[in-house]
C-alpha cells in the first residue's frame, strides 16, 4: 500500500478502509506501527473518552482513519464511493504521463457486512460499474455474534459475488504464517482492472486461543491465562503489554523507509504536474481542499412572483442545472427516480459508467442505502461534492448510512423530493410523516424545506457552504407560488418573517414548504376579518436555533401565540408553536389538493384554527400551561 | 392458488405478495374477477380518497391484500415471514391426514425489488432455513424507471440465487399467450420442497403498446389512442372501459367454482380435525383470531426495591422467559445480538431451523431490515406474535420495514437493547441519540423506555395487549435500580408520578429509562436543600397522548416549571418540560457512567439545572414565551 504517515491525507494514497470496525485495535495498531500519530498510549487508551482510539473507527479523530466504521456494511459501500471518485477525479485529472489520481482500495470485512443488504446493493453497482481497484479482502471465518455461520449464513458468497460480475479467488490459509498464498491473490486482483475483486481467506477466530474457532471470542476478552499462552506460542514476551519486539520495529522502519520514498516520488511528479498542466493542478487543489471555485453561486438568480409557479423540485432543477455548471466537482444521481427527482440536467447529461468515467450523473439503481453509503465515500475521497436523489419518505431506507454522513461530517447533499401527502396517489407507503422529523433530530444534519423557488436557491446555498455537515432538501411534488417576501437570505437564518402585519400582532403562523403559500393566503383571509397576523416561513430548524436570542424573539414575539402549518407530523412543534396543523396519522391515496384538504390543509382550516388560538390565549390565564 | 373470496381470511389460503406494489391495478383486477368484494366501480375508484383500491395494496383495506407493498423489496421479504409462519404452525398444528397448515407463498415483484439490499438479506436468509414452499415470479423486463437495468443492474440475478441456496429456472416467453411453460415452471417449483423457487420470467413491459420496452410506459399513462389500438389487439372492445368479456367472465365463474369445492373440503377436514384434535384445534383458532391465552399476564411478579439491580435488557430477559412460557405463539430472535439483547431463554431454545420447524428462535443473522420485513410478515399470516431484537441505533437500518408495521396495524415486539450512550464504549456508530425520536414521531407506533423491571413488565403487557400495532421496547445495557414507586400500571398511562412531594412544588422532574433513578436521586439532594420535586417516570409519550386533560395536568400541574432528563436528543421535549437535559450531540467512546457524567447526566447537574429553572421562572414574566 501507498501511504504517507506524515502527510495522511496525501491524495495518491491508496485507501484502507475496516468494514468490520469492531477489530479497530488491529487497525490502531498498524497505524502505529507504521507511523501514524498514534502512540503506544493512545493504544493504552483505548475506547476511552476523548482518545483518539475509541471503540470503532472515526475518521476526522484519528489519522489513517478513511471513513467511520462499525455499523456493518457501511466500510464495503463506502470503498464503492471512494472507487468511484478516485476513477472520476482520475478521468478529470489525469494527463499522459500523469496520474496524479491512481490508488487502490483495499477493504477487509467480516460475514456480519457480507449479510448486510446495503453492502448487496453497493457490491452489485460496483459490479455493474466494473471498479477495478476495489479490492476486498473476506476474513472468512465462519462466526458470528450468535455462533457459527451456518445458524444463518450458508450461501456461497464467491458465487454470489461472482453473479455481481467480480472477481473471486480464495485463499485457505489465512493463519497460517506462510502469507505468500495471500500476496499472490492481492497481485492477481490488482491485475484484473475491469473488475473488482474479492479474495474470500479462511481464517479461525481468535487462532492460537483457547476458545479459537468459537463466538466465545468475538466480543470478551481472552482472560489473562489464555493471553499469555497465546504470546508465549506466538514468541512474544508473555509477562509485556505493549510492547513492540525490536524484529518488528526494524521491520517498519524499512517500510516506512519504502513509504516515504513512494511518497517523495509522487511529490516530484505532482510538482511537473503542476508546471505543465496549472489548471488542473490548482483545481485538483482546490477541489481536494474542499474549496468551491470562485464565485460559483454568482449566477444564481432570484425569482417574482411573476415568475411560473414551480414544485420545488422544478425550482431544485433549475438550481441545479446552474450549480453543475458553476461547480465541476458536482458528482450524483438517483436511486432510480431521476424524472421524479429532476436531478439530471444539461451539465451532468453524461452517466458515469464503466465506459465514461468522466461522467458526472451516477445511475445508483434502486439502492437507497448503498447510494448514501456510496456518497460518504466520494466524499471522504475528497475532490467531489456528492449528492443523492430520492422520495423523501426512502430516507426510512437509508437513516444507517446518513447518520454517518452527519457523524463523520460530510457534504453531502440530500435531494429528497415529493415531500408530504401532497405527492398524492402514490398513497401512505410513499407519503413521508415522520421523516422531516426524524431527520432534524439527527445531530448535524441540515434539513431544509423551502417554500418556494428563491428558498430552494437558499437552501442550495447553505447546503454548499456547509462543509462539515449533510443536508436535506426536502421538496414538493405540488407546486408552490413565488412569494413577495420569500428570500435566499431569510433561509440562511432558518426562519423569518415572510409576511407582516402593520400593528401590533394577534397570531404568528409559522409554516413550511408549500404550507406557506396556504398559510400566506389564510393571513390575507384573516386580514379581511380585521385579524393582525404575521407568516413566518421556517425552512430549517437547526440554522433558527442557531440564530441570537434576539432574533429568535423578533420572529416571534413574546406574548404572541404562534399557529404552525406543515404537512407532517406535528410532533416536535411545541417548541415554536401553541397550535399545530400538522399529520397525526399516516397519508392516504388520492389527489394531491384532494389530500391537501382532507388533512386540514385549507383556507378555512387554518383561519379557523388561528382564530381559535386567538381566542384561547386570551382566555387563557397567563401560565407556563403546555399546549396538550 | 387455493383462497376463498367469500372468507378472504381462510386460514387454509396459498398467500399471494404483489412486491413491485405499484402494479397493483392488475392485482384488483384479478381479485374482482376471482369473485373478491371489488368491483367495477371500486376499480374505477383506483387511487381516490376512501377508496379500496389505493396506489399501492394496502393489507387491512383490500380484500385480498396480504401485505402492504410498495416501498420495493419489502413483498418478497414478508413472503419470507409468511413461510416462516406457515411451517411453523404446520408443524405445531398438522397432524397425521390433517394438514390444517398447508400452503404455498407467491411473490411477483420486479427488478426494483431485486436490487434493495432487503430482499437479498431475506432471500439469504430463506436460503438458509429451505424455506420451499416460497415460489418467486420475477418479472424479468430489463426497464426500470430510469431506463434500462444496463445502466445499474447487470448482474446476474439467478446465479445470485443459486449462490442464496434457491431452485432457480428461466422462462423466455413471458409475453406469449401460451403460458405452458409458465405453468411447468410453477409446478416444478411446486415440486422441489427443500429450497425456495426463483422463475425469471422474461417479458417485455407495456407488451403490444407503442412504448413497449422502454421505461416511458413504465410510469406514465399510454394515450388514449394508443390503449385503443392495444384494445383491439388484444380482441378488446377498443370504445369500452372497463367491460369484462364474456369468456373471461365465463372463464373466472368456473374458476370460483373450483376455488369453492377447495375451501369446503378444507373445511370438512377441519371439522374432523376438531373432532380428532379439540385442544390444538382451539389453540390454532384462538392463535389465529389474534387473541392470546387466557391468563397469559399471571405469571409477571412485581419487583421491589431489595430486588438485584438490572439492567432493563436483564429484566426483559426475565420477563420474555415467563411471556415465552405462557404465549406459545410468541416467536422472534436478533439480528445476531443474542448474547447482548438476551432475547433466547428457556421456552424457546430450540433455534427455528430446515431442521427444527417447531423451534421458535429465529437466528436472523446480520439482518436487521430483513428481520423487520420478515416480522411483518409472521404477524401477517396469523396465529403468531413476533418479536425481533437488536440494538436500538440499528432501528435505522430497518425503518422501511418498521413504518410498515406500524401503517398495517401489525403487532410485532421490537426489542432493542443498547438504548443510550449509557452503551459505553462502542462509541458514537453505536449509541442512538435521535433514534427514540424517530421511532416516536411514526404514527401508531408505541414506544417504551422502561425505568426497572417493573415498567418493562408493564411495557411487555401494553405491547402485548395492543393487537394493532407494533411497539418498541428501548432496554438498558446499565443497571436500573428498582424504584419504590414504579409500577406496571403506571406505564399503561404513560406517564406517572413515581416519587412525589408533600407540599406544593417547585419542580416536576420527568424522565425516562435509566435517567428516572438519577432523577430520583436528584431529588433527594433537592429535597434536602429544601426544594419541593416531583419525579415523573416518562416511559412512553403516545400511550400519554391518550390519557384525559385531567390526568395530564395531575401529572405536570399548571404553573409548575418542568425539567426532563433523557439520554438522547431532546428534540420534542418542549412539549412537556420548560427545559432540558439531554444529547445536543452525538456520544463519544467510553465507560457508560463516565460518558453519562461527561454529557450532564450527573445528580450535581440535574440538580443545578432544576434550581435555575426555578429561578428563572420566578422571574420570568407570565407570558407565552417558549424555552429557546
Amino acid at each position: 500500500m501507498n501511504y504517507s504517515p506524515q502527510n495522511p491525507k496525501w491524495s495518491g494514497r491508496d485507501r484502507f478502509v475496516l468494514s468490520n470496525g469492531h477489530a479497530c485495535a488491529l487497525q490502531y495498531t498498524m497505524l502505529h506501527l507504521a507511523g501514524y500519530n498514534i502512540s503506544l498510549d493512545d493504544l493504552k487508551n483505548f475506547r476511552q473518552i476523548d482518545s483518539i482510539t475509541p471503540g470503532h473507527p472515526e475518521v476526522g479523530v484519528t489519522d489513517g482513519i478513511e471513513v467511520s466504521t462499525g455499523p456493518l456494511g457501511q466500510g464495503i459501500s463506502n470503498a464503492v464511493g471512494l472507487a468511484i471518485a478516485e476513477t472520476n477525479l482520475a478521468a478529470r485529472f489525469n494527463k499522459p504521463g500523469f496520474k496524479v489520481i491512481d490508488n487502490f482500495t483495499y477493504v477487509i470485512c467480516g460475514d456480519g457486512c457480507l449479510q448486510e443488504g446495503v453492502s448487496g446493493e453497493a457490491s452489485s453497482l460496483a459490479g455493474t460499474l466494473g471498479l477495478g481497484k476495489v479490492i476486498v479482502l473476506y476474513d472468512d471465518n465462519n462466526i458470528t455474534i450468535d455462533g457459527g455461520t451456518d445458524l444463518s449464513f450458508t450461501e456461497d458468497v464467491l458465487k454470489r459475488y461472482e453473479a455481481y460480475g467480480w472477481h473471486t479467488q480464495s485463499v485457505n490459509n489465512g493463519d497460517s504464517a506462510e502469507i505468500g498464498d495471500m500476496r499472490a491473490a492481492v497481485k492477481n486482483a490488482q491485475e484484473v482492472t475491469d473488475r473488482p475483486s474479492m479474495i474470500s481467506i479462511k481464517t479461525v477466530i481468535g487462532y492460537g486461543a483457547a476458545k479459537q474457532g468459537t463466538a466465545g471470542v468475538h466480543g470478551a476478552p481472552l482472560g489473562d491465562a489464555d493471553i499469555k499462552k497465546v504470546k508465549a506460542d506466538f514468541g512474544l514476551n508473555p509477562e509485556a503489554s505493549f510492547e513492540v519486539p525490536a524484529e518488528v520495529t526494524s521491520f517498519y522502519s524499512e517500510v516506512q523507509e519504502k513509504s516515504k520514498a513512494t511518497y517523495e516520488a509522487y511529490e516530484t511528479m505532482f510538482k511537473a504536474y503542476t508546471a505543465a498542466f496549472p489548471t488542473e493542478s490548482a483545481e485538483l487543489t482546490r477541489s481536494m481542499a474542499g474549496k468551491l471555485p470562485e464565485g460559483w453561486a454568482s449566477k444564481l438568480t432570484k425569482y417574482t412572483p411573476e415568475d411560473k409557479t414551480l414544485a420545488t423540485r422544478q425550482s431544485s432543477q433549475q438550481v441545479l442545472s446552474k450549480l453543475v455548471d458553476a461547480i465541476p466537482e458536482l458528482i450524483g444521481g438517483s436511486a432510480d427516480l431521476t424524472p421524479s427527482n429532476l436531478t439530471k440536467v444539461e451539465g451532468n447529461k453524461l452517466d458515469y459508467s464503466k465506459d465514461s468515467r468522466d461522467g458526472r450523473y451516477i445511475r445508483f439503481g434502486v439502492r437507497e442505502h448503498a447510494m448514501c453509503s456510496i456518497s460518504n465515500g466520494i466524499c471522504a475521497y475528497g475532490g467531489s461534492v456528492p449528492f443523492a436523489a430520492t422520495f423523501l419518505v426512502f430516507a426510512g431506507y437509508a437513516l444507517g448510512a446518513m447518520r454517518l454522513s452527519a457523524l463523520s461530517h460530510f457534504r453531502v447533499l440530500y435531494i429528497y423530493t415529493h415531500d408530504s401527502i401532497g405527492l398524492g396517489e402514490d398513497g401512505p407507503t410513499h407519503q413521508p410523516i415522520e421523516t422531516l422529523i426524524s431527520l432534524r433530530s439527527i445531530p448535524n444534519m441540515t434539513v431544509m424545506r423551502p417554500a418556494d423557488a428563491n428558498e430552494v436557491t437558499g437552501a442550495y446555498v447553505q447546503a454548499l457552504e456547509n462543509a462539515h455537515g449533510p443536508t436535506v432538501l426536502a421538496l414538493s411534488r405540488q407546486g408552490c407560488v413565488n412569494l413577495p417576501g420569500s428570500s435566499a437570505e431569510g433561509v440562511a437564518k432558518g426562519a423569518y418573517v415572510v409576511e407582516d402585519a402593520t400593528g401590533p400582532l394577534d397570531v404568528v403562523i409559522v409554516a413550511s414548504g408549500s404550507e406557506v403559500q396556504l398559510s400566506v393566503s389564510a393571513s390575507a383571509e384573516l386580514k379581511a376579518k380585521g385579524v393582525s397576523v404575521r407568516v413566518v416561513s421556517f425552512p430549517c430548524w437547526s440554522l433558527f436555533e442557531k440564530q441570537s436570542a434576539e432574533y429568535k424573539s423578533s420572529v416571534f414575539p413574546n406574548g404572541i401565540p404562534v399557529l404552525s402549518v406543515e404537512a407532517a407530523s406535528t410532533f416536535g412543534w411545541a417548541k415554536y408553536s401553541h397550535g399545530s396543523i400538522g399529520m397525526t396519522s399516516f397519508g392516504a391515496s388520492g389527489k394531491g389538493p384532494a389530500l391537501m384538504a382532507h388533512f386540514g390543509f385549507s383556507v378555512e382550516n387554518v383561519v379557523a384554527k388561528a382564530q381559535k388560538l386567538i381566542e384561547t390565549y386570551k382566555r387563557a390565564a397567563p401560565s407556563l400551561e403546555r399546549p396538550f
